[in-house]
Order: structure tokens, then sequence, then C-alpha cells
């Protein structure tokens, strides 16, 4: 076994493929990587002259199964209703399938099969999903073997500006990773329980429900629930904690500007505008807002949300939406049209860094008494392509590939890497890396 | 030609086929009607001996083509879902088509082979869509050809329990209609134009942006802003209106007590709740609140909603929101276990008695001035099967397939009744039942 084959050549996998090419050159195994852009593959190959480089329409059926015919392990990049199109070529073709993508509902029917094949399907092997799962585990299993009890659970986790470059806007934030989902996150109702009282929140009240989370030298971030907290209690073997909450890290004050922008409805990702030439910024937002002839859209706004900061609004001019200036777009969703506004805005300058952060709280009683425990990551980017997101999601997963050809995991099936013979050696790797979790714990 | 056949013989169904049968035997044709359950046409069909009873599973393609091929033209009153499935079997087979829904996307694609083949298909001629197109043209087109000219538009509709029922409950509601769509009606985004100023309205806000409407003898009703609006000035030929809106009419009251069940998150439809055994009213109220176990779920709602009424906790109360009784659903989406709620609530009881209401307003300039035009239509329920709802469906799409079968209508493609021909004389023939607007105009 020594063909490894990425497909997907994409911005984030640059630090997964410069680590598997050298580990590739160590073992003298053969990498290949394939995308649409042959340009795009040779940008990422060109410091790897072993690495074959491919051309590849991922919808082209036929030429993708010949080459995943030639390979012996494939990690599927490519944007993720691809994954299971590329398992199930996996599945047919007896290959080892890695993903840094959630487990698509329809593969786990066919965990069975999966297994009885000797293959070994692994998926949400990145930061999050990956590295959350790998961290929390961790913990969760150590004090479980020793006896302790986990009463609460909260895990958060951002992708956001380094510190020293955070300051230059209002909103301290710009889009360090795909802008489409920071636009609609948040999107349907999330869920958790605390203290044992289901909690549920629509998406037009998330961006009010945030919760402070401090992190040592960094200072205080807030975090706003992210989706289905619930499910995690059976995949994390915590089915009767009483609190488990998962959430996502923004700059302080973010959320309540954010808010804004989604109670007047220019977050809506349901409906197709086809707005008239020449329609403005203010002419959009003032479209989200009662009719009154005799009232600014900032006045409305400030009638519509009484407790509003006056710079909630500078925050909002800052992104233009009170210009008068065409809009950068006009057909789409409001979303579409939104983020139109917001890449013009919140797009990364070269001098720009980007920072990872990940946060797990527990409450752990034994012994009769008891403790909270912090583990915290923090990865700073280091330029432009390497960035704390190519990072965090591309050495854990490379390292999974990496463990695996080594012969390091006996396990078999469809996997998440939940398991300690998965997550302690991947944890092990990546803090060569610098992606290490520092532990704090606290008597209460 | 002289063979009908009704597929679906639902509730909304029995003034359509009365009338129907009436019309067959006077003109000699043959009445067919099938549907899931033989005991339902049965009882359909117990006064009309001549039509013909089936028993048929929609789903089953050889049978439902076989009834189809044996006739002459199709009316489906089936669910919105499978419309499209008869549609296409008509074209295939080469049968005219009727129906009370919104025409499928579909089937607009497929237009021209079915004016190629000669066939009527008869789309939106119900209530609403169907009496609002119908009613509304005849008052545009009559302006219009007089050489006037229209600056406003407004139309509502919605189906209440008649007057003398209405005081009964807090609300003043119960379900008159299909429950399901009442609970999750105004998802989305709504749309309208206010003299020249687009407007959108996102769900989490609709119920807050209610207008009053007037009908003379019944006093005032509240309309909230139905969908889009903006799709109708170019089916109503109004393409430059600067003002344009449809909105569905209750109660005075009702929309902000509703509201805050939209606001808590209840009425959300995107995911699936699994609750604990013994899960509460009260509970489920309070899984939607902020944790905070020292106060009630009232006490959270009045924080949330600062401008509360009292009135509006007390209809909540009455709906047992604050109940520690049981829930009579603890699976599925928030939006199916508040029906489960609401149905034991808002049920008719068999001395209720549904009502019908829709205006439209106009302001048409012409000859140096500018009137105001409203037209009424007022129909009440006579019973439990004799509903308003069973009459303004029923009358309207049960004349075009009368009048159709007189040979009235020359026109022939995939249609609806915004032409003159078709909807003058369906007017006319409703209003035989009844089913009669009342128009009064006003110097501005």
């Amino acid at each position: 076994m020594n063909n490894i084959l990425v497909l997907g050549a994409g911005k984030s996998t640059t630090v997964l493929i410069d680590y598997l090419a050298k580990k590739c050159k160590e073992h003298n195994w053969k990498l290949s990587l394939a995308d649409l852009s042959l340009e795009t593959v040779q940008r990422r190959t060109k410091h790897h002259e072993d690495v074959v480089a491919k051309k590849l329409d991922v919808n082209n059926v036929q030429l993708r199964k010949e080459l995943i015919k030639g390979s012996d392990v494939v990690v599927s990049m490519l944007p993720p209703a691809m994954h299971y199109h590329i398992a199930e070529d996996c599945l047919e073709l007896g290959k080892h399938f890695f993903s840094a993508s959630y487990t698509d509902k329809r593969l786990k029917e066919k965990a069975e099969e999966i297994q009885n094949k000797g293959l070994f399907f692994l998926n949400e092997c990145g930061l999050d999903p990956g590295l959350d799962h790998m961290s929390a585990m961790k913990i969760i299993q150590r004090e479980q073997e020793a006896g302790n009890h986990i009463s609460l659970f909260k895990s958060f986790c951002g992708g956001l500006l380094s510190p020293k470059h955070a300051g230059e806007n209002p909103w301290n934030y710009k889009f360090t990773w795909n802008p489409r989902n920071v636009v609609v996150a948040g999107k349907g109702v999330s869920t958790f329980i605390r203290n044992g009282y289901y909690k549920f929140i629509p998406y037009h009240m998330l961006f009010k429900r945030t919760e402070s989370v401090d992190f040592p030298k960094l200072g205080s971030f807030e975090a706003y629930p992210n989706r289905d907290s619930l499910s995690y209690r059976s995949i994390y073997g915590l089915d009767s904690i009483p609190t488990i909450l998962r959430g996502t890290l923004r700059n302080k004050g973010f959320c309540r500007a954010w808010n804004i922008l989604v109670m007047l409805g220019l977050t809506d990702d349901s409906f197709e505008l086809d707005l008239p030439e020449g329609f403005s910024c203010q002419m959009l937002t003032n479209a989200f807002l009662p009719y009154d002839p005799q009232m600014t859209p900032q006045q409305k706004i400030k009638q519509l949300i009484p407790d509003l900061d006056k710079e909630n609004l500078e925050k909002l001019a800052w992104l233009g939406m009170f210009s008068t200036e065409k809009l950068p777009k006009r057909t789409g969703t409001p979303a579409e049209i939104l983020l139109a506004i917001l890449e013009q805005k919140w797009k990364m300058n070269p001098e720009d860094r980007d920072m990872v952060l990940m946060q797990h709280q527990f409450t752990v009683v034994g012994g009769g008494k008891s403790r909270s425990i912090y583990s915290d990551l923090t990865v700073m980017g280091d330029d432009q392509e390497y960035t704390a997101m190519a990072k965090t999601v591309g050495y854990p997963l490379g390292a999974a590939v990496y463990l695996f050809m080594k012969g390091q995991f006996k396990t078999r099936g469809i996997l998440l890497p939940i398991l300690k013979e998965i997550y302690a050696p991947i944890l092990e790797e990546v803090a060569k890396f610098g992606i290490e979790f520092q532990e704090r714990t606290l008597d209460a």
C-alpha cells in the first residue's frame, strides 16, 4: 500500500499537501493531487517534484474512477456535496477514504459493507469537526476511566483575525474561511441542554443569546450556540449529561451587530430578489424596514431595536448598508447580495493573519470534589497560504493518513476520530507542528 | 365529450360534487368520483345515484391512467403535490385538466405541448387562488379599458369563524381549513411594493406588520402580507403599479398573539424534536426561552417582548402553553407539535360556522380625478359540510368545468382565470349561489 490520492487542491489544502508530500518522500510513497484546475495543482506542488499533478473534473465519473482505482488511499478535499460520491467510488473499488467533513447520512447506511470489505473510512478529521472530537474525547475518556463524572461540557471554536490585525475595522472581523458559511451560519434552530433544561433557539434569536468565553492572554470572546449540541451526547458517550453546549466564537460585539442584519432579514437565503437597475445599498436596507418616507433607515432601525447601541449602527454604516452607492449584485437571495457587500469589506489583506481558537470546558466530579477543566487551542496563521485554518485542517487529516499508511490503526469501518486508537497518535503528531491544547484545572 | 372525473373526495369537495352532479344529470353527462377511501366517495355521492364511485390509490399509476383514459375532463382535488402527476397523465392521454391549486412550475414548461394538443388546462380556479384572480381582473380590465390608471391595488382574503361563533375563545379563531397551512403560514420572506418602495418582510417580523381592513357590517379585521405580491404585477397587467399588496385576514388581535409563538420558535418546521417522556407544554414553551430557573415562562416572555399586552399572555395560557399537562405529541418539528396542541383547542364544534372574506382595494385615476374602489366578498358556511370554504372553492371550479363542457371557452393551453372569456361567465354563474362581490366607490 503506497499510493495516496488527494482530490481537490483548494486554499485549505496547502498544509495538507506539504505535510503529505514530505511524508511520502521519506517513506517512498506516491502522492497524487488532482483538481479541476491544473494550474492550482501545480501551484500547490511546485516545491514537491515527486507529487503527481493531475487535472480532473470530478463530475467525469469514468476518469474519476480510473484515478481512484490507481490509488490505495483517497483524501477528499472537494466541496462537501462531492464526498459521498467519492466515498461510494472508494467502497466500490475497495479503497480507503479520508475527509475533514461531516459524515454523509447515506454513507452511514453502508457501514456494514465498509466494515466487511475491511476498509478504513475516516470522516470529520479536520478542525471542527475533527480536532474538537479528538481533544474533547481525550479528556472525557481520561476522566471516565479515572471513575470521575462529567456534569458539564461546553465546546467553542472560531476562525478569526489574529489580535494584531483585528482592530483595523469596527467589526474586528474578516472572512478567514468560507464566506458563504459565515453569512448563513445558524440557520434553523440551535439546540442544547443546560442543568437538565432543554434549550431550543430559533435563528432570529440566536445572536442575542451569546455567552462570554475567556482565553488566557487573548481576553474575552463571545460565542453563540452552534446547531445541534444534543446529538454530541451520544457521540461522546455523555448520554445523561445535564449541560452540553457547542458554540461558535466571535470577537466581542460582533453578534449584536450581526443580529441587526439577521433581524432585518438580510441573511435570508430562501427567496430570489431581482432588483431594478441602480438599486443602492441604502434602498436594500430600507426595503427590509417599514414604510415611512419621513424616516431614514437608521431611524427605523432604532425604532425596531430600541436598546441599540450607537456603535452597532456605525458598524452597519461602515459596511455601506446606508450608502447610496449601487449594490455590487442585484439578483440572488438577500444572503447572496449581502455576501457580495461583505466580501468587499471583510476581505483579508496580504498582511492580515488569521487565528483559530478552540476551548473545551468541563465540570468534573470525583473523589468528593468538583473541578473545572479548561482545554485551549490557539493557532496563528503564518501567511496567506499557511493560514491557521489550513494548519488546523491539514495537520490532523494529514496525520491520520500518515499514521494509517504506517499501519497504526487496526480498526476498520466507517469511523470518527473519537477512538483513542485514532485520536491519541494524531494529537501527538499534530503537537509537533504547534497544534497543541493547553489544559488548566480549577478547583470549584 | 361527456365524461368528467373528479380525483379526491376530501372535505372541500362537497359543494363541487353536488354542483357537478346536478349539472351532469341535467346534461346527461357522466360524473365519476375516485378517492383512496371508497367510504368517503360514497358519503359524498349518497344523494347522487348517477355518480360513479371509484376507489383509487393515486400512487397506482396504471389504475390511475386507466381511469383518466376513460374520461374527457379531469378535476384534481388531491393534495397539491399530486396535481403535477395528474396533469402529466392528462397531457399524455389528451385529457382536459382542472384544479384549484397553484400552477406547478414544471407544468409551465409544457405550455406549448398543451396548447399544441388543443387541451384546456385551468389551474388556480378556487377561492385563493381563484376568485381573487377573477374578481380583481374584472375591475382591472374594466378600468383599463375605460382608459383609467390604477395606482394602488391591495387584495385580502381569509378563512375565519362566522361572527356569531367567533367570540367563544380569546383568539376568535378556529381551524376552518388545512390546519398545517395555518401553522406554517408566512414562512420565508413576504414581498410587496408601496408608493414605489420595495418591501421585504422576513417571517419573524411578519405578524407585527399588519394593517387594518374594514368590512361594512362586519367591522375591522387585520391582515399580514402574504408571500410574493410582486409577481402579481405581471399576472394582472399592472407592471408599473407603485403599490401592490396581498394579505391574509385575521380577527383583530390574532397576529400579535400568534407572533409570540413565532418569536419563540414554536412554528419552526425545519428540525425534528424527540422529547423525553412526560415533557409538558410548559416545558416546551420554556425550552424556547432563556435559561433561568427563578423565572416562569410567562415572566421570560414579558422580558423578551416588553410591550406585550396581558391579553396576549392569556391567549397563550388558554392554548395550554403554560400547562403542566403532557404534550399531545413528543416527536416531530416544533410546528407539528404545536399543531397537535392547537388542534385540540381550535377544533370546530358541530354548531360552529365558517366565513370567507375577500376584499380588493383599488385607487383609480381617470378623468382628472381619483377614486377608491372596494370590492368585498362575504360568504358564510351553512353547516359542517356546506362550509364557506367548500362553497368558495367548489362553485368557481365547478362552474369552470360546467362552462367548459358547454363549449363556452374557446382558448386552449395552460390557463388562469384572468381572461375575460373565462372569468366573466364563471363570476356570473357563481353569483347564482351567493358568491357575489359588492362594489363601493369613494371619491378621493
